[in-house]
């Protein structure tokens, strides 16, 4: 078991396979007898879930948008986040503050130095020890979620927006040593491996 | 008719007489043919609506209470607030981003550097003619509350953080020109005298 917890957060584009990856290394960490808390930004409080519904649904401003997700991120991180890790859990998040750079920063054009000091703010210090960065280009994951039928706003917004967004990434995966680039344009299976081995390293590295 | 609009915000700590003397304005001001917008923070848009349900029923952390409060500014100043000084209309909100400072700075403690840039952010320059202070002490407004039954999160955290509050609105005072203070312990109808002469004073410096 170990002494303290270990955060991994899966980060990438929409379509790109977070929840799927997601899933098999929550049910692949129990198996090996770890406790593992799986959430998803935004949500995984009684309050972020309703602000994930005023997220999706409404006609929201910019930078409105950006509050809630810090919003929502800073209850995340005091009430489960931080509490599971200091019980010595693995926490598995789909999606973190990188997010908000890629997305808000890099995909809508607000300000990159305001999102910096709200996601200072709002994580409160808590990083993670491992990013798995689910690289699959614009095109690929907006094809994917087309095929799934499963649009909404964001979703909706097209190709041009995620290109942005992908840059973004980018840019994170350049400036971040914890960020792992993940080929996710290959088979589930072969991904997985891949996430195996980088998470594998992250959990001896400590 | 007046050629761009004028933006009055009434602040005080609860139990002042907001609601009561913001109606009054509102009534004297549409009798003397002005169109008058009538909001109050938060809410004032549908979104705004959604976060204040948020802010009143839930077990939120105070950063997570701030980002709700600067994303419903926003959300108003952008759909309503500046499209009607736009149009010429006079704009009577009901708090601004003075209470953010006064409660969230002040009254729970977190940074006033953060608050500053935030409200900074949300109110996208759009600032008001003039800021009528509604000044009674923390236990005078505590105990009109009381009378009316009216309690809630907010009001139940009791006369010490209101006191901090109270001090927070001092300090904007002695910092801020546009604010005004009213002596709001008088009787309604004096202190709807003090704010009428203060409206009429905004008006015509213009």
């Amino acid at each position: 078991m170990l002494s303290r917890g270990v955060f991994i957060v899966l980060e990438g584009l929409d379509g790109s396979g977070k929840s799927t990856q997601a899933e098999r290394l929550t049910d692949h960490l129990r198996r090996q007898g770890h406790g593992v808390r799986a959430v998803e930004e935004p949500g995984g409080t009684p309050e972020g879930e309703a602000l994930r519904e005023v997220l999706l649904r409404e006609d929201l401003t910019p930078l409105a948008e950006l509050f809630l997700y810090e919003a929502s991120r800073n209850q995340l991180v005091r009430r489960v986040i931080r509490p599971a890790l200091e019980q010595g859990e693995v926490v598995v998040c789909q999606r973190y503050d990188y997010s908000t750079v890629a997305y808000q920063g890099y995909g809508r054009g607000l300000s990159l130095e305001l999102i910096e000091r709200l996601n200072e703010a709002a994580t409160e210090g808590v990083r993670p020890d491992v990013v798995l960065f689910l690289d699959v280009p614009a095109e690929e994951g907006l094809r994917r979620l087309r095929d799934e039928r499963r649009p909404d706003r964001i979703e909706d917004e097209g190709v041009r927006f995620l290109r942005r967004v992908e840059r973004g990434y980018r840019e994170l995966l350049r400036r971040c040593p914890e960020m792992v680039r993940i080929d996710a344009t290959r088979p589930p299976e072969e991904v997985f491996e891949e996430i195996r081995h980088a998470v594998e390293n992250a959990l001896h590295g400590r």
